[in-house]
């Protein structure tokens, strides 16, 4: 398979660029006769969409989703379900002046030179818009998990920059602009965004995405275990840098005595430094897995670099950019998540369930 | 494809476990008319081998590779490669003991209710000792790597336990059992180590792995990008808890004009935050990977768990292990990477080379 | 991947109904910088299109196709290409008396029992509608075949019902509404599917499709051989019962010294028994294939079948249906062969060919 | 993945040459619990094996075949089985005079134009000896739709040249080294070959196999529809030049109301035209396929070609060879035949199963 899909069972395949007619996805081996309204899919497009805080580009896109295939009276019918945004807000001029141009830290570069053409306006292909619709089928992953599987997967954003959450709050996650899991970190927040954004720079971020419920068994040895195929999900996003599980980069400096996660019969497991994977296969725990996003790179602070005609050129990226692509990110790292375990759940179900 | 395998166009399947009759790998999609003998690959496979100090397990694995077929007169045929190495020095009865217990941190738990029955012996197919075929099979891919297209790829301990080195030479990395790029350092670290061993503990450590020569233009967006995949095929190995591309996690709190690696038109790249890779596509940069491995679980200091009747058991693991599997890890991670950047050479060459 | 998809490298990934909102197909891993409009893809939907004679169904489809992504000021840009057909003349309520029944020889039955649910209208995704796609996608590996490859393909209907073409002109081919190689048959055959037509019966046919200027070398031993690909490719068009490569059946009976295709230095291959395939790979030679295409079942002449409560009902199948499927599937049978010799083209290239 | 894989749950790998070492496959994705032993796959190889009867090549291989991997006490441990075939019976020396000749009918010429290189003892990869590792896979492929689907596949041979069986009797088929179904016709038949044998020439053969007790449900539409998918795996095995599904080309001049299986709720299907497989989905018919083998053109009588350096060359080919191929591919397309139904099978459980 090329590079636009993923998955082995629940495939998710998807085109589109950000200044183009639109976003498709067709996603693939759904198992049928799961309820599905394109209002399921909106509540997270709706998440993830640009324009709702003045913490976020300023692009509007209503990322309307129409299901043209694979659901039938409501309800999934096992065949291909194939998925549409259009795109409706795109200023292809803000990019005239870049057409030439290689913006630092971007892809204009190697898109250019893996393919000798590349669709400047916006980023094309490279774009963060693609993420839509990976949102979009990131949803259906979700019902399907929830229904068949009892597995509940939910994000938030576990580091602004410099800023880190106070303290722990699950349900107020969706009560603020950032999927922040502190509400009295709020007002700083804020605060902090708006002197970046008056800067004119960005800044990096992590998202922390959790799936709950998940059944002790999902992930392939050797090469498809299920932390190298999140690892795989995950770094796919645009601007991920990093990918932990669990403990992650701590567990270089631990012990074994403290890493390793014992077990009673009372208690089950009494840590998940594993974060919720052993040997690759899910242990039943919680699986944890937290992503680093690197600042964006589209500034209108000036930055070196060259031209097609590899001349030196001075680079300031109008258009509308987020200051910290992190903070819309959670729905999209809980959608990769989300497509990951349901592709590992029916595999698992393939090979091991006796009919 | 089943968990099995790795790589879209090069792609390698193992089998095997660790006290098996031995290990198996096919390498499918090898370009022809690459000289290579059973010599090439012992090379990687004594540097990985066990036993080599005291510093890793006292398991006495010749590793001696057989190359069953896909190799006429001393090179590739464009066929599939098949290895074989036998396992030898197997000692069963150490895990008569574990046979119904989960090791607490081990896969013992995650396979057996996966599957409903495991080979207990030593890991079964969980065990690290899989990679040595790994490691057989990336040297294949380095050759390819050099010969075609002038990648050239190394790696290095880059931490263990609470040590960093003290300073970068690249040129002692293989002098000593630790593959640290430090001289001056191997005592404090021998003393580290032995320390360690005797307390019966084990440690995490960090591996860098570097490709230098890569053309620009590897990679496939959106899901296959070269990052997304290296996260896959790394995040595979043994132990692995996360991967970092470039600067990894650091990227959070790095302010955008910071990050973003500006270009002149003399000087190309002026940095390389990024570590080679804009969009998923390799951008001619060396490509910089780091790898987080915990500590081993296997201790011989006792760790509550249960057996495989629920009941509580205190475990103690004999049998013979490394006190820190990141001390033989480096040329598996660099397997690992030669695999997926030839994988990603050959699908480039694929689409987007004229004959 | 899931079963909507086709190709490893040059990947097609359909979805839609028959009665639905349209039709999408995702083309992946399309070479750079290949001139294409829409206006490429219309000239074979226009061939396939129902409706244009009286030979076919008077369902009107219009089949006008949108390229939503992947191409960039004229050309490819190596990204993926969506492409969109809308369904314009779903007459649903001709099915409603089959929503509950199984029509005879239909997949209404498997679709069934297989999911537990079914789109009725007009076989929902099993509906040969499905393959106008199909015909774009193959338009694109046509265009990419003939540019880089210098590959030609163009096909007949060899056989209608018990009508054989009484000589073979290639050119007329394109002249009539049957792709008949011989003019003088066509009043014959008109006046037979009149006749059949009337009847309210429908026979089966065989179609053949030919590559001419195919290079030497394409197709991957063992199980990916360039006729087993094909057989493949060829077989899942609906109603597909056979494929043949060169002389096919015909070799059951045929001695060693005949078949076997003899060369000579100044005239190269002397014969063509193995349809431009040796061991799997492409000769040089024309590649010839052969599918017979079965009667369609949706007939208005009654049948005996069993509806969802398992009782004894009697069918009659109304809506618009082409008495001879084999008459439309000229187009679908050249886009199946150009997508599966463009992706052996490119695995080809990827392995084989020094940058 | 590259050529050497098939089936995308249940996948099989295989590796070796005709003259190496000898012939490796990994088997990827069985499922656990499954009792297996090398004994079991032993049978087929012993149906299968060379030299059994002085119609089939006098190259002597005991094939016996080691399982290196994947199976623990006796059962399947659902992770990846290895099998090793010693290659004992090499005689090298046979093919020195074609070391620069490419054989007529043979893959010698488009094995060296693909890869400038190939292994010419005995066909090298394109040999038809690799099959052996194909029957233990299909062997193993048996056991588990026969244990978790209740699915019995069997063959024979249904035309030897232009003989074909005087009548079916499906009890007497592994009692002749014919695999034919007719005991009457043994005696002639054993005529036949002998005298084919000694005028130096080969013939082609055609093979039927079928699948009893299948489930409906089996075959993932669109690409992947079971036909496709067992034309694809039919078609891989060597010499196959077409593969018919069901009545397959006979539905050429069959009408509507004749092809179409009808059903009533007290027979069920009342014929079985469509040979089990409605829309690409099992229907719980018997799945019969038919594929048509070549002569072979590993003849001692001359033919005309050319060498390696474009020169004219009469070759004779020495070796041991098969007048009829035909006669020892039932097991191999049986092999077949149960590696991509159990392939659909699981990928129908993972789908469409709930837990």
């Amino acid at each position: 398979m090329s590079g636009n899909s993923i998955g082995k069972l629940f495939t998710v395949t998807t085109a589109g660029e950000s200044h183009g007619a639109g976003l498709v996805a067709i996603v693939d081996g759904c198992p049928p006769n799961i309820p599905l309204t394109e209002a399921d899919l909106q509540v997270d497009l709706d998440r993830r969409k640009p324009g709702t805080s003045r913490h976020t580009t300023q692009r509007r896109e209503d990322d309307v989703v129409e299901i043209i295939s694979g659901v039938f009276e409501g309800k999934t019918t096992g065949t291909a379900i194939a998925l549409l945004i259009r795109n409706t807000d795109q200023r292809s001029k803000d990019y005239g002046n870049i057409a030439e141009q290689f913006r630092p830290g971007h892809a204009d570069y190697t898109y250019y030179h893996k393919y000798g053409i590349r669709d400047y306006r916006g980023g094309g292909r490279s774009s963060a818009r693609e993420t839509a619709v990976r949102v979009a089928a990131g949803a259906i992953a979700k019902k399907v998990l929830a229904a068949q599987f009892g597995v509940k997967i939910y994000g938030y954003l576990s580091q602004l920059g410099p800023n880190r959450p106070s303290s722990f709050d699950a349900t107020v996650i969706e009560n603020n602009p950032f999927f922040w899991p502190c509400e009295a970190d709020i007002p700083a927040l804020e605060n902090y965004m708006d002197n970046l954004r008056k800067s004119g720079n960005s800044v990096g971020a992590a998202v922390t995405v959790i799936a709950e419920g998940v059944p002790v068994g999902l992930g392939e040895p050797v090469f498809d275990r299920l932390d190298a195929e999140l690892a795989h999900s995950l770094m796919s996003i645009n601007a991920v840098k990093g990918v932990e599980i669990g403990d992650g980069f701590d567990c270089i400096e631990a012990l074994g005595t403290e890493f390793r996660d014992e077990m009673t019969s009372t208690g089950g497991f009494l840590s998940n430094h594993a974060g919720g994977i052993l040997g690759g296969i899910s242990s039943g725990q919680p699986i944890v897995a937290r992503i680093a996003l690197k600042p964006t790179s589209s500034l209108r602070l000036e930055g070196r670099s060259i031209n097609q005609h590899g001349e030196d050129v001075t680079v300031v990226t109008k258009g509308r950019h987020d200051p910290c692509v992190g903070i819309r990110a959670t729905p999209i790292a809980e959608a990769m998540m989300a497509m990951t375990l349901l592709d590992a759940a029916l595999r698992h179900r393939g090979q091991n369930q006796k009919i």
